[in-house]
């Protein structure tokens, strides 16, 4: 039976929503039902814990309309915002494209390295790699020192600039590279040829794992971290934000 | 001059707002202007991500409303929900009542112990005390078993069982406990009494602290983690969300 | 194009390499052409670090013989004998069991606990997680108190154990559980079903994990830790071992 | 009632002494009586382990013979020297400026730097916040490679140098920098504003932390490392050291 | 040529000193000039931080005594009080009976465990290994709850209760057991006989590396946590002290 | 009685054995038989895990054959190929050059650099010495950037790449430097004289803790990670292989 998977990019930007579309078509078996989407509300690119939080929300609002009909949900921006929200009031996977592309990562080499966006997301990012346990295989975190939004702008540029820190990376001993940002979805190639080494597109390897999970019925623990809101409390919001 | 606080329960329960007053009534300086408050909407009591995403929303939308007339302010929830996002959009210290009743009983003794609520609450703390970095300090985590709002319906009893969980900290080298609820506040006493140790009322080291930081002229640092977002960000969104 | 994958036990029990086939025919895909096999030497069971060297050893003769026929490898054991050398000689990628049941667990639940079979497996596994650098999400280590062939003799003593020392994990904040040896495959649905908690059977997600990997042609980083050693020096030990 | 509070420059330095008495004069309550001063013996300047070994016997001694007067000291010697011993045998708040300085900065920050007089200051600052098991909120520790008492001989050339591995600090991740040596109290204004980051003065943050615990009656924990030694043996020892 | 070794036990118990002399004679190598002292003042156990000062000032004395006829020193008292002084004034190896055994225990096993004389050397022991970063090696520690002097009075109570705590230690993972306290040297065998698992006497294995590393020139590296300190400052200072 | 040892260079290289030999030669005591041999095949030097793999296989089979004449052995290459399979089998002490050096740099200074041959030796050793659980007493590894077989060949301009290379490491803050790779034996000297700091010579030191365990009865510790594996299993296999 086909599956409905449903992919959301937490922020509001028409472009970067079309991006990961394009990525998804590209490696999406057929037989899989893939809805791309975003909040109706919130900013346009996700780069502060501010934004994480306005974005939370939209995709919290969004899940609890849409939800049901969904068998399995990607978050589609690198800082997994509401991730932990989600993968509490979903009784089926929620996957963000942060915790899957590290953990695939330890797969494929000994060490990665985050390619990301601004300066900012520096410290960003190292919080979370410390929150979710993976201190010990991070080899560095590289910023272009541009903002999301400029990467789409100009592609060309932003590539160049990944090249270049993807350098750095692979001489701090960065084994594998992750594209750090939704927005550099669809960047990926250029990148291995340039460098010479794996390049992961998060939007990529996330939607990839969340399909294998979907297909095989592999479950979210439900008795720990992630354990189901008291289920009055959720309707009763649910009113209430509507 | 006198200095305005906003101490801020970033829950909807009129009872938990009203015991926060009273601890913080006991001990602020008589020339500090405080006010308590809570959000407008969003759970009674926040026992999940989901309800720290929901608190995190309403505790922005609070401060963008009233922030500017204040000099500091102070989280009073154990989870700090929102407390990154908060850090940044303001310009004077915003404090959680987690990270300071952590960060003060490294001073007061090797390790501590959590006395929290519900046995979900266990995981949850674990990953926060993780992404503080403060494992080595951490000796363990005690579950009551009971749901936030029932420690307040029935004190004595809630006091008992934090008295027997409390007593197995002891014995697995906790040296300071905390506790981790604010629905805990005011019961530090009869268990110190009881379990002749230092116990934390973290609504009340929490509001020290601030009252310190704020008098004192102490800032957060804008350059990294907490570097404001853009200002433009910022206003557009609180014109959305009104 | 039909992909082929060689799926290798490392011990040579005949009938553990039929439970892995028998496991792997319930999962893979049709369009995979999947062989399921043993090293022609070596010992029935590995239950020590004396039995993986020979094991490591005979699945790299085993590879130098066949392994150009393949485009993707799955080493069976739990301990992942001989991975990383098979790493660094083949060009596509080759995982463990090991390595791919706790990355994929990461995304399942906070904490993963591994069930075992003998005691001596406790601190052989503790060592593999250090050494993988996922600590900080291990739960606890449960052995059965039983050796790896006896798991087979009486599977229905064996779950029997299982379940109970899964509990045991679940109490000291196991979310997940794995089963921590090949000849537990195909356990896993009892144990799902008493416990209420996701068990991973790591035959099955780390096949499942191999398909994924090598129907997108995801790379195995060769700069690093899995470096492919000199060409000359490969070839002239394969004739001194034949 | 007043409260009276010892502040214990551990070396011999009388310049060091009245620069600490300076820094505190400006911050301290006016209803606090407050004591600046010093062992009777021991080395000028605090710089290896050998110094700390005589200061810590001298600050000892002190407080033997003067400890009962007081409701509360503060070491002020960044490197804490003798901090554990007193605060064993003293019923009240003992605290370093080293362990308060670092507690606070995690609410300021994620990541401090130190910056330090001589290079072997390094390892041994290094060796120090191992021991309290803050590693990862470390950004880096940076010498200006002069020692202690030239420090204040040329508080121009070290406020220079200072400013110069602060701006290396800030690259290396460090959000709040730590003055870390007492020699360098009354330094932090001026690089505030060149450096425009937080810079902690930690005779000021561990006087102000120690000012609130003694008016708020917090207590040291005397259950596990700070426990008290047998009485009869501190007496004894006190009339073999006169 | 004959070289010259001094064994320091730093508590003023000269029954101990003559059981350390006792275990050291029976291992000696026969061309090793040893002797065996204490200081001439200070705790005759050393329980706390606090003893751990005197102890440290009392050895460092000695040492700028006697020291210039030596060719090595063991400081024998696990905790390892005044090490780090001893170290940097020293210009041959200077060992303690603490750091010496846990290196070595690394070998023998994958986890020691440490057993102790009171319940507050738990938390001391533990601050101590942390302290080292032998952290992930730590398998448990043991208290037998009777202070250090009881130790000697009656040795076959000890022994009893050293047993005890060994099988909880065994069960906990600990392959290798340490006896945490000088005052238990002679107790080994009838342990290991007991409990079929290498016990080490720390006063026996520290000694035995002391003497391997000064027949064998080992230097202790000088030039960074144990950089001597500055000459003048150090007869500057022992003209005070005497 | 004469202990007789055994030093496995695992690799296949005549030219390193006979370096190793030399080294022995200078230190070993008159009263100890010491042999040095290699297996009889496999490659000649090891510098990836299939090159470990093929070694460890080596040194079982050549324990099995002669293993029962010996008290003990070193396993003399940086990397410690097949030293756990060998302890498990042995009932004397086995020890590897990496284990034995590293334990001991930890006794000389705080932190220790791993002086290394090619680029892929650094994540090798990286992961060896997380494994190992040393990682806080790390500075850094350092490679020369050439073969193992090269080193030998010109031993002078080896040497001047050494220095180059310690230099770097002491600047990261490495206070004792090992050699390692087992082909840079007989170069100590030359580098501590021109460095100024200790340098390790890990077939020296690894073979000095060997003869102090085997003269001292220092047994390995048989009931976690190192027990022995079933006696049928190992018998059996030795026929297999021969």
């Amino acid at each position: 039976m086909t599956k409905k998977l449903l992919v959301i990019n937490p922020n509001t930007s028409a472009e970067m929503t079309k991006d990961i579309q394009t990525t998804i078509n590209q490696i999406k078996d057929f037989d899989m039902d893939v809805t791309v989407t975003m909040p109706d509300f919130g900013p346009q690119s996700l780069e502060s814990f501010y934004d994480y939080s306005l974005a939370a929300f939209g995709c919290i609002r969004l899940v609890q309309k849409v939800g049901e009909d969904y068998d399995g949900i990607l978050v589609s921006c690198y800082g997994d915002p509401g991730l932990f929200s989600l993968k509490e009031i979903c009784d089926y996977p929620v996957i963000g494209i942060a915790e899957a592309s590290i953990a695939l990562s330890t797969i494929m080499g000994q060490k990665f390295s985050l390619l990301v966006a601004s300066h900012k997301a520096v410290p960003m990012m190292e919080d979370m790699v410390n929150q979710y346990g993976f201190q010990s295989r991070l080899a560095s975190i590289e910023p272009i020192g541009v903002s999301v939004l400029e990467i789409e702008k100009d592609k060309k540029a932003s590539i160049a600039k990944l090249s270049a820190v993807g350098a750095k990376a692979i001489e701090k001993g960065g084994e594998v590279l992750i594209l750090g940002c939704a927005g550099m979805t669809g960047m990926k190639e250029e990148l291995e040829t340039e460098l010479g080494v794996p390049v992961i597109d998060p939007v990529e390897y996330g939607y990839l794992l969340l399909e294998m999970m979907v297909k095989n019925h592999c479950p979210i623990s439900k008795i720990g971290l992630y354990k189901q809101p008291d289920q009055k409390k959720i309707s009763k919001l649910e009113i209430l934000i509507n």
